[in-house]
C-alpha cells in the first residue's frame, strides 16, 4: 500500500461550536469549513495543520456512529486517515494481507473523497479509514 | 499558540515487534527507529508518513502510563503531538487559555525533543502534547 501522508484525524465531539472554539481560540488553528455528512450521521468541521486535517465530528443523532463512540468512550480521538493513490486498491490490498474490512468498496465522505475504513479488529485497536482524491 | 504540523500520532500497542510487521507489510511504512524512553516506561517505534510520525509504544511495565491505558482501554490511539516552536512558551500560553497541563514544564522526550502534555480533561478528551526541538 503507497500512503503519501495522514490526510486527516478525525475527533469524536460532543459540541461542534464549543470545540471550534477551543481549536480556534487555544490551539490557534482557523477553521475552513463545516460540513454535514448525512450518510455517516455527523457534522464536521475542518482544520488544516501542516498537510494534515483535523476533522471534528459531532454526531446529529445517538444511534450514528459517533454518538455511539462518545456513549462508550466519552470525546476523543476517533479515527486516523491516510492519503492513498486509489481507496478501492488500497481496499483490496488490505484485505489481502488479511486485514477485515467495514468497507469492502470506497464510497463518498466528506469533501467528495472516496474512503473506506479497516476494522479497528485488525488494525490493532486502531479504527483506520483509507481515502483518495480519484 | 503557533503549531506548524502534527509532529507525531502516539498509538499504544502491547506488543512492538508484531506492531511493528503490521505497519510495515500490511501499512507499507518503514520503521526508522526503535528507542527506549524510560522516564515514561516505554519502547517506541517510529516510522515518517509524509511530515508527521507514527509512534508506536509499548509499555515497558503494567504500572507505566501505556501500561495503564492499555488496561483501561486495549491498544489504540494514545496521544496527538503538535510541532511548536517553543514548548514551554506554548505550555504558558495554553495555561493562560485556561487549560490544565500535565507537564509544567518542558521535558525530554523521545528524539531528544522537548515536549509537554495538556490534560485531556481540558482538550475535550485528546490527550495533547507539544513539541519543539528547542
Amino acid at each position: 500500500m503507497n500512503i503519501s501522508h495522514i490526510e486527516h484525524i478525525g475527533i469524536a465531539v460532543d459540541n461542534l461550536e464549543e470545540a471550534i472554539t477551543y481549536y480556534e481560540n487555544v490551539l490557534g488553528m482557523k477553521c475552513y469549513a463545516i460540513e454535514e455528512v448525512v450518510d455517516q450521521k455527523v457534522k464536521t468541521a475542518f482544520f488544516l495543520v501542516g498537510t494534515t486535517k483535523i476533522e471534528l465530528l459531532e454526531s446529529t443523532t445517538p444511534d450514528g456512529p459517533i454518538g455511539k463512540f462518545i456513549a462508550k468512550k466519552g470525546q476523543g480521538i476517533h479515527h486516523i486517515a491516510f492519503a492513498v493513490n486509489d481507496t478501492d486498491e488500497a481496499l483490496k490490498m488490505a484485505e489481502e494481507s488479511g486485514v477485515t474490512l467495514i468497507d469492502k468498496q470506497a464510497r463518498k465522505g466528506a469533501e467528495g473523497l472516496n474512503i473506506g475504513f479497516l476494522h479497528p479488529k485488525s488494525t490493532l485497536g486502531v479504527l483506520t479509514e483509507l481515502c483518495s482524491k480519484n
